[in-house]
């Protein structure tokens, strides 16, 4: 289970407001893993946990990331935010740019640490893990494809947060390619470009951004 | 090929003495793609380059790490390395605490960016590579097991960096398991801790530090 300590979730779930979504990692629950890289979900709609996922397609990493301006006091438990793909979604983003139905994408926490063996400068990723989310499209089972769902651990079911959740509309505002971030995906964003899947979305932001310089 | 930048190799190659190790990417060899995960040379001894080495397993990333004082202006090039390693060796080392013969562990560097699309804390990582590096373990190849090897880009041959090079006093003298630091692998460390593979260079290091506070 995670420390009870609140982060932030960066990479997937966007922050709208004045200060990054915090929650609280408790209450462990039973769970099945997922035993292949389908998305698969108990009867009251909990994702299983996709328990392999670090043999997934690792798409980037962040550190401290934050859509939003910073809260004071929101500095002091530094992290990075690990975002992995399940596989065949991977092959198949290299081949359309976009994504396929099914597609698993998973944001793991991971506390930052400076000191440590003989590292001297700059940050490294520790054991402890802080968070773990999943964006998972699956267009029969979501009115809008795709859905998020947070989990207080990796091995332990997800709970899906509501359609009306600020994760949904910032990502339909913002995200580069089918709702999600593939502008912060160094390897998956200049197959978009090549392909013309970047959405109108990320071209109206970044189209501002050049004007504004 | 990579910009003509001086960056530091962190996490696989370390730098004794005052100041990181710098090197330029420059000349643009010829290469046959390696089709395999199992490392191939060419007849003078080059490294052929590991194409899928993103379809490995991730092991982690640091930011701006640095193994000895930093030099005035090495913070100029921010910067993330990510690590990934062949899914054979991965595999042995979670059955194991440690590598097999011919493990093949990737050092990428990639530009850390501050400022893109929404972001407005923290760093992300940018489509520019700054460096390639690549250790690996072939012990009728080379008489110490391990062997570096640079490369001007991801797929041009690498070039083996000599015994005597500070990378290989360095790995032997405070690396975790068998000369790579798995004390920065965070999934893989609690494994070594398990199976009672770390290094006695290691473990004398860690009772150093405990000492110390």
């Amino acid at each position: 289970m995670f420390p009870k300590l609140p982060i932030r979730i960066a990479v997937l779930c966007l922050v709208a407001g004045a200060f990054a979504v915090t929650f609280f990692f408790h209450h462990p629950k039973a769970a099945l893993a997922a035993d292949s890289t389908a998305p698969a979900y108990t009867t009251n709609g909990e994702l299983l946990p996709p328990t392999n996922y670090r043999e997934w397609i690792y798409l980037t990493s962040g550190v401290d990331m934050s859509y939003s301006p910073k809260a004071p006091g929101m500095q002091s438990h530094s992290s990075f935010d690990n975002v992995f793909v399940n596989p065949a979604a991977y092959r198949s983003f290299l081949a359309t740019g976009t994504w396929p139905d099914k597609t698993i994408l998973v944001l793991e926490v991971r506390e930052a640490k400076s000191k440590g063996s003989i590292n001297q400068h700059g940050q490294f990723q520790g054991t402890q893990l802080m968070g773990f989310e999943v964006h998972v499209k699956d267009e029969t089972q979501f009115p809008g494809k795709w859905a998020f769902f947070d989990f207080d651990s990796p091995d332990k079911n997800g709970t899906l947060i509501p359609q009306g959740a600020p994760c949904y509309s910032c990502h339909a505002a913002h995200a580069a390619v089918d709702t999600t971030f593939v502008q912060f995906y160094p390897t998956l964003l200049p197959i978009a470009e090549v392909k013309k899947t970047l959405s109108a979305a990320y071209l109206k932001d970044e189209a501002a951004a050049a004007q504004a310089k």
